[in-house]
């Protein structure tokens, strides 16, 4: 098969569409081909040497896509249906999006999200899995809550604004620009903070505290997050865009009977991915499908130019999803 | 009534056995005639100035205490069956133990445990619901996991053994002491450390690391307790005898996927302190009745001697369960 192969460790931009081997499926997975791999942030940090794909892992990049099943190897789907060769897939990966073929678990086949095309489907699970799982199974939000979501207007941000909003939260979001800010005000977003302008903590604790908070800045938002937590409210850090290292005032967060998680979703196992995605398809999909919850691809680009569109997120050229078209095999 | 009256703010000690007026109560409140009240080292806290009661509150001491009921004024038990005038009881209090009479929220009142006296039952509470929720409803303890004891020779540290062992956990502690941790092998613990010769982070990690700690020591084990987390480990914070600011390494913590919680029983408002007691009269109280945690105290002394057995406790001399018997109002 095709699969973008990273030719050189030392340059983040080796990217070559290059033959290499196909994966082999073992007990528990199904071979999937692929036909649109997302883009994540993620990628350009593994391809910078900073997140290496968990062990025994394919080191090809990609944390989702989609497309068709050729050897479901007797997986099942969620309802205990079987999956059948040719059936249509979205798929939660560990690496190895940037491919023609993937080697799935089981567990983490996805049906596509109805009416969705495949392309936008290969661009939603990951961030789809990412916040369900965060702020429903690591922190729980609960219908009248305030949750802050930090960028606001990034992939994360813009989902999650949704996704708390259809379960009945009050939502803030911290941004920096005022376009970002009405991006967020135009997904659902109650309070709008501009974190280069005005101080969250003050903001949130002035509005009774957040019951949940989504970091994703890490050291630099600790201290402040705590201050903006609600009594009894849960921060779940899953980025450290700010720094690694932070105090913690045990005292301030015992006096909010507080919570921090730190989680990411790669590195779970197989049966804590499949719990997720079940989950996600169970509670995530139907607002995907009745456009509760809309989703933006910015562009879809040849997986040929993958190198150039990592440059164009550095740059913060993109605003929505960059989703990859990967030639069929038969098509060489 | 009589009650221990504070009655020089700069001198722990000044506690007088003196008159002062009956609480009043209000809806959703019973009176309670008390006969024992325990003593808890939060208790010195507060007559240090460290620890100000909840807002409202009586500034009387005592978290713990067991008696009779006098007005029932309609409370209903947690199976719905009423409290009647002369059911004795133990209740969990937020202050105002050290007194003839309580006013106690319908939820903080709770049957004697099948076979123990008001004495055993008065001081049994702080403990049961502090563990209890702690270890089952904010961090979970699942059977086989490993759960980590800070001060295991405490009065948390041997009542905790004991209910993780119930739950079908390992369990491991440090204490500073040889004695110590005698005392924690014989109520059950599989993994004694002495936390002033050991490295406890690395006796736990090579155990495959804590699912469950209970610490009380605060920002001096910080880092050390996250290096003792498993996979998707949770520890609670529940005392900072080691200091309140700490530098938490959020890279770690993510890495193990890791929660941190920072909790205390007194500053919860009724209804929590309610689903609480209401679990660990469901949970514990079995455990109690058949013997399966036992319970020591170490003296019962009278109220009216409330400055000496602080002073005991400050020094140490104490290792089990100080309860005050406190005189009736009609024998005075
Ligand atoms: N742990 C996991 O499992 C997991 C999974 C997916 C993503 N993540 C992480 O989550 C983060 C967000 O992902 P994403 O896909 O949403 O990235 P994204 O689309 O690039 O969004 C990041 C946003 O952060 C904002 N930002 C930067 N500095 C900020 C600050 N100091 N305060 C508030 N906002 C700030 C940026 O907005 P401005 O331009 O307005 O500053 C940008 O919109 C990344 O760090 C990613 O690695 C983690
Ligand atoms: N947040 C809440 O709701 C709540 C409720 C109840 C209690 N608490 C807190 O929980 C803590 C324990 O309460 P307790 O009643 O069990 O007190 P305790 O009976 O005095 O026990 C404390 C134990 O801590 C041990 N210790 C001291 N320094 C240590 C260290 N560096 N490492 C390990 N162990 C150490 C002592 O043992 P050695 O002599 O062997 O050092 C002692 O046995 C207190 O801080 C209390 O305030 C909190």
């Amino acid at each position: 098969m095709h699969a973008i192969i990273h030719t050189d460790a030392s340059s983040p931009s080796s990217l070559e569409w290059q033959t290499t081997e196909a994966p082999c499926i073992t007990n528990g997975e199904a071979l999937v081909e692929l036909h649109y791999a997302g883009l994540n942030r993620a990628d350009t940090l593994q391809a910078q040497g900073h997140y290496p794909p968990p062990q025994g892992c394919t080191d090809i990049l990609g944390l989702e896509a989609s497309g068709v099943v050729k050897e479901a190897n007797g997986a099942t789907k969620p309802d205990g249906s079987p999956w059948n060769n040719g059936d249509e897939v979205a798929v939660l990966l560990s690496g190895g999006g940037y491919a023609q073929y993937a080697a799935v678990p089981h567990g983490q086949l996805m049906p596509i999200p109805e009416g969705y095309s495949l392309a936008q489907a290969a661009s939603i699970v990951e961030v789809a899995c990412t916040v369900w799982s965060n702020i429903m199974m690591t922190a729980r939000v609960n219908e009248g809550d305030l949750v802050l979501f930090h960028g606001g207007g990034g992939g994360i941000g813009i989902f999650g604004i949704q996704l708390a909003k259809a379960l009945g939260a009050r939502v803030a979001v911290t941004a920096g620009s005022a376009e970002k800010l009405a991006t967020c005000k135009k997904y659902g977003a109650d309070i709008l903070i501009n974190y280069k302008e005005q101080d969250f903590a003050k903001i949130i604790a002035a509005e009774g505290g957040a019951d949940v908070i989504l970091d994703i800045i890490g050291a630099k938002y600790l201290d402040a997050n705590i201050s903006s937590l609600a009594k009894d409210g849960h921060m779940v850090i899953i980025g450290m865009q700010g720094g690694v290292k932070g105090e913690l005032n045990i005292g301030k967060l015992l006096s909010k009977r507080g919570t921090i998680s730190a989680t990411g979703l790669r590195y779970r196992d197989v049966d804590d991915k499949a719990r997720i995605v079940k989950a996600t398809i169970e509670n995530v999909w139907p607002l995907l499908a009745d456009g509760t919850i809309t989703h933006h691809i910015d562009r879809i680009v040849p997986i040929t130019d993958a190198a150039a569109a990592h440059e164009a997120l550095l740059n913060g050229e993109v605003t929505g999803k960059v989703v990859f078209d990967i030639p069929r095999p038969h098509a060489e």
